[in-house]
């Protein structure tokens, strides 16, 4: 079994798959798993990069079993041959020995994404990203030298106000909270450092949207631009970067045109792409007209034996029900009948609602209590009349239902989720095998051998700077202020995935609130 | 008045001069001071970059003035027009603004100095120098990438063991803090990590002196040598490396003649040369046969006004007895008599043991106890007989002085010491200008305002791994273990230049107790 990939999805693969039963190979370029949610507070040294990572063998060390961990990029896959190929960046020492191919049985997928520029012009020349330890130590030292370098004699006011000109592309939750990071940083620690100069910083965010934080609840998302006004932070909504050179941005907007703006970072934060060794898959395995490799709803890349696919290098692509309908029918209309009765959906209900989460959630939506009442909002007189029901009338009743679907959200949590999911469906590979714990197989006979993976969802924060964060928990519950803050303390310190890491962040945490963030151009 | 630099001299000058007197600006390429002697710690992860940095802005701050820091790099000094020459190189953004001159009426030199390769072939391109914080990250991230190289597949026994090769090049006390911290790291946190390759590792010391730690007592330079033995680490004593190519050292010493071995990392500390500013600076004073700029015994570089010269980029030039061997005799002989009494001598005595400190270290490896019996010991004859002498037998007496006089060594100390000693100085100007506090001019009439320069030795240690230090404090007082490995600890945790950095080195050393030193390729 190869595992690609050391972040959210992998490793928490790697921490519940059960290596004794297999011969786990790791590949990945990064030798450590990353806490990503707390990568902005790096960015401004509120917590230290090394505070945020925990290396992969010491995570495996912890299991008791010694997996083999190779810091290498797979660079192509080949599932033909069930092989990967992979190339090590660090291998400059020994002749050719950079290259390596690994055979796999089971491929399990997660590469993560890249940043994606889309294709804008000078971005990835200009611009700094925020995904990996090194973005956040290049932008800290970015930030710290735009400071020095508006200190230098003989600029003028002008100069001085472009080097200190922030931009942050991308009114997301990464970008929103850098935003208020650096603001932070700078009004409680650089301004007494800078005192001639910190009136002259200029912070931007620049959203090509309507509104910042467009995927929390309208609370939060009001309550964020208020404070970012409050707080001097210039949101300028409806716009789109056109092109970004060493020293301007240009973006336009339907009010105003074209405009170009001297700044002095730009930080770039609008969304994951797909890798290239992804793309490049997704041609063999017939994906070539997607943008996103498309996994079942068991994480298994379709026509390809063996290989799974998680985290934010692959979608779940939810099976439709209308696509379905007449075998959903067949399964429900038991003594083949052509009409189905109340009863006979309901004893199948469970499983269509398993293997199509959609209807359950249309249930929801339209505040039904079963699905009886479904066909009876639909078609209120023929169920009335006979509770009985033909095909057409199904297939009217369902109509909407997949309308529901839900892309899931590239974040943390659900790549998390689907690792632990995977590796408990490894574990339990043989069992199932005899004993299938799925849904009834609609298109098929039997039933599924696992449950496919559903998703739950915790909440999420958007930590807005002096203290204060935003949080939306499951049941549209929103809280937002201090106290929301120290939820986010305590959430982030608890998920932790050692107890040195939490001991570092905790610390550093502490030591922020001591000392303050540290200046050193390092 | 301009500082140009911001390490242990121009720090500890910053921090002491009254800022209220003099307008002073500093110019370093680092806005921070960093606590070197910390720096091996840091290349293995005991102690992180950042605990050992403190922004020069925050040193200020704390003085309650504000003084103006520019990042920058002195890269011309033109004591003619008493004028510098900077450049930045954070400037990448404003045309043309990156360089800049600066008037001064006192300069302060503590420039520092680079690594000494002795012009070896390759080794500015193939090895690592220990100086900066910079070369701490890029050892480390080196130490690491070794190790995770020689576990990618298809290598041989023989290729991961030259991967797991690393040469320390210079027997020094950095260099065995270095190799010692390497050789902990490895055995008590890589080798549970890498449990595969851990027996393929080999530290090798190479040094061109017949022993490692020379400036150290013998019985401090045993103990190391027999320490290193039983760790398995290999000291080539006797060994002058030759050069350096991107897979091989070559060295060669009397008994092998030249051979070359294979590596996976070379660190490179083999003492300290002279900065290019510096070699520049010196042909215009008149200094250009010299190898390291030369100040009087009160930092101050002749012929050269208002110019002072501090820390490892100068030395204090003694000014010989013998030279002014005439002059002093005229001081002492205050009735022009031609001869001395051993009461006119004893009149001066004070000033010139402080003029000429030799003096008194002669006295005291004479086992003399006072001026007196020198000259009793030298020509016993004639002082018995008149008590008196005349120049020629004062010449005799004193012919051996000389050979006391003694460079101070390129340490933290004798750079902090300094600075104080000279931010001192400056403090009180106008009060010496009128009440001069200095000794006699032998050369002159009056006194010299200030006292020369005194270094006061408080000792130094030589850590040796596994929690033992080696400590050779004044007094040749001698102590190795682990109780001096408690003082070392809490030698430097109070030696740190503020509390936040003491707090992060001390929570440091707890981490790394506790969960122990982090692997992860950062």
């Amino acid at each position: 079994m190869v595992v690609l990939g050391t972040g959210w999805a992998g490793t928490s693969f790697l921490r519940n798959v059960d290596t004794s039963q297999y011969d786990v190979k790791v590949v990945s370029p990064r030798n450590y798993f990353l806490f990503t949610p707390l990568l902005p507070s790096v960015t401004c040294g509120t917590v230290e990069p090394r505070s945020i990572a925990e290396p992969i063998r010491n995570i495996m060390r912890k299991k008791g079993e010694q997996i083999q961990f190779w810091e290498a990029e797979c660079h192509k896959i080949d599932p033909v041959n069930k092989k990967i190929l992979c190339r090590s960046n660090i291998c400059t020492n020994s002749e050719g020995k950079g290259e390596f191919a690994v055979d796999y049985d089971y491929l399990v997928v997660a590469l993560g994404a890249k940043p994606n520029t889309f294709n804008t012009p000078g971005v990835v020349e200009n611009c700094h990203f925020l995904k990996e330890i090194e973005d956040t130590q290049r932008i800290r030292r970015s930030v710290m030298n735009c400071f020095e370098r508006a200190c230098l004699p003989g600029l003028s006011d002008e100069e001085k106000r472009n080097n200190l000109h922030f931009v942050i592309v991308g009114g997301g939750p990464t970008g929103v909270e850098f935003a208020a990071e650096l603001h932070d940083f700078v009004s409680e620690d650089l301004a007494n450092l800078y005192p001639t100069v910190k009136d002259l910083v200029k912070i931007s965010v620049i959203e090509a949207g309507v509104h910042i934080l467009t995927m929390f609840d309208k609370r939060i998302t009001e309550f964020a631009e208020q404070k970012f006004q409050r707080d001097g932070i210039d949101v300028k909504t409806n716009f789109r970067v056109i092109k970004v050179n060493d020293k301007t941005i240009t973006m336009s907007s339907g009010l105003t045109g074209e405009i170009s703006v001297p700044y002095g970072m730009v930080v770039w934060s609008t969304g994951i792409g797909t890798r290239p060794v992804i793309l490049d898959f997704m041609k063999q395995v017939g994906q070539a007209d997607r943008r996103v490799l498309a996994t079942d709803e068991w994480l298994r890349v379709p026509n390809c034996d063996g290989v799974y696919a998680l985290g934010d290098c692959a979608t779940i692509s939810q099976r439709k029900v209308m696509e379905d309908i007449a075998a959903i029918f067949r399964v429900a209309d038991k003594d083949n009948s052509g009409t189905l009765t109340v009863k006979g959906i309901k004893d199948v209900l469970e499983d269509i609602c398993e293997r199509y989460p959609q209807v359950e959630l249309y249930m929801k939506s339209q505040q039904l209590e079963n699905f009886a009442d479904l066909f009876k909002d639909a078609s209120d007189d023929a169920l009335k009349e006979s509770k009985k029901l033909d095909i057409e009338v199904f297939k009217k009743a369902l109509a909407n239902v997949d309308s529901q679907v839900k892309m899931l959200p590239a974040t943390a949590q659900v790549a998390a989720q689907q690792g632990n999911y995977l590796a408990k469906c490894f574990n339990k590979m043989k069992i199932c095998e005899e004993h299938p714990e799925g849904p009834l197989r609609i298109r098929g006979s039997g039933r599924h051998r696992f449950h496919p993976f559903g998703y739950r969802h915790l909440g999420q924060f958007a930590p807005l700077g002096g203290e204060q964060t935003a949080a939306q928990l499951p049941g549209d519950w929103v809280s937002i202020g201090h106290s929301s803050q120290w939820l986010w303390y305590s959430v982030y310190a608890s998920k932790q995935v050692s107890w040195r890491t939490r001991f570092l962040v905790v610390s550093d945490w502490i030591r922020r609130f001591i000392y303050g963030r540290d200046s050193s151009c390092i």
